[in-house]
């Protein structure tokens, strides 16, 4: 039989939260982690809303997601996010030791492989899965925010 | 007449919060924000309590100031930590665009300054304020959690 838990499955959740922070107006990122294939947090960009630069998708998954699990580290996780994380995500994660990152566009300007952020030596990362997606998310949320201003 | 609010003055009020987290049998490290000489955020490491390796002195100290400000940037407020930030809460501070930060001790291996994290370019970042006092806290704390083993 088929496993439909794959990559795609997971992006396509995190991809939702992301149509949810676009929907909200604010700058379209979702995340969810997953543990054996059961999703444990779900979470999107929140900085407008919450007034508040560290309400990115990856902070409050990391924080739901270790509440869920009853111990601050990751380690047998999956992050699924829209797009590469930032320096703080980054740098987050490395805390947490999250066993896997999968993330959708990169982010040349402010994604953490660009600006060298260190991850965990035993944190594994992937990108490009449903990149087109998420890019495309993202260009029309800035093609509105250009036509309403 | 003598400015009774200059850096050690502040940094003072970070390392009573770091105290705080110290007595807590946090890793003692405490900060403040503060906007022309007034206090408006103070927050000291809560990363066992909360059982969330996001919650940093600074990162809470970052989310209480937005908050008291009505408004997610920092642009003319002054951070006080007793340790050099880590990338995470470096990642923060450069999307809060704050003006300045003072450390005390530096964090040679974490620290944001080894790490090459990239912080906004007009923040200006100024350290060793009260490093001995900081420095000499944390040593405390982890000799006191050798001998607790």
């Amino acid at each position: 039989m088929e496993n439909i838990f794959d990559d795609t499955y997971f992006m396509k959740k995190a991809l939702q939260e992301a149509e949810v922070a676009f929907n909200k107006g604010e700058i379209p990122v979702g995340a969810v982690i997953v543990i054996d294939n059961k999703i444990i947090a779900r979470a999107h960009n929140l900085t407008e809303t919450l007034t508040d630069v560290t309400a990115h998708a990856e902070m409050q998954a990391i924080t739901a997601a270790a509440n869920y699990l009853g111990g601050k580290y990751l380690k047998k996780c999956t992050l699924y996010v829209t797009l590469e994380p930032c320096q703080m995500c980054g740098g987050a994660l490395y805390w947490s030791q999250i066993s896997n990152i999968v993330y959708g566009a990169r982010d040349e300007q402010r994604g953490c492989i660009n600006l060298n952020t260190k991850l965990h030596p035993k944190t594994v990362v992937k990108g490009g899965v449903m990149a087109e997606e998420a890019a495309q998310l993202m260009r029309r949320f800035f093609v509105e925010k250009r036509n309403l201003n």
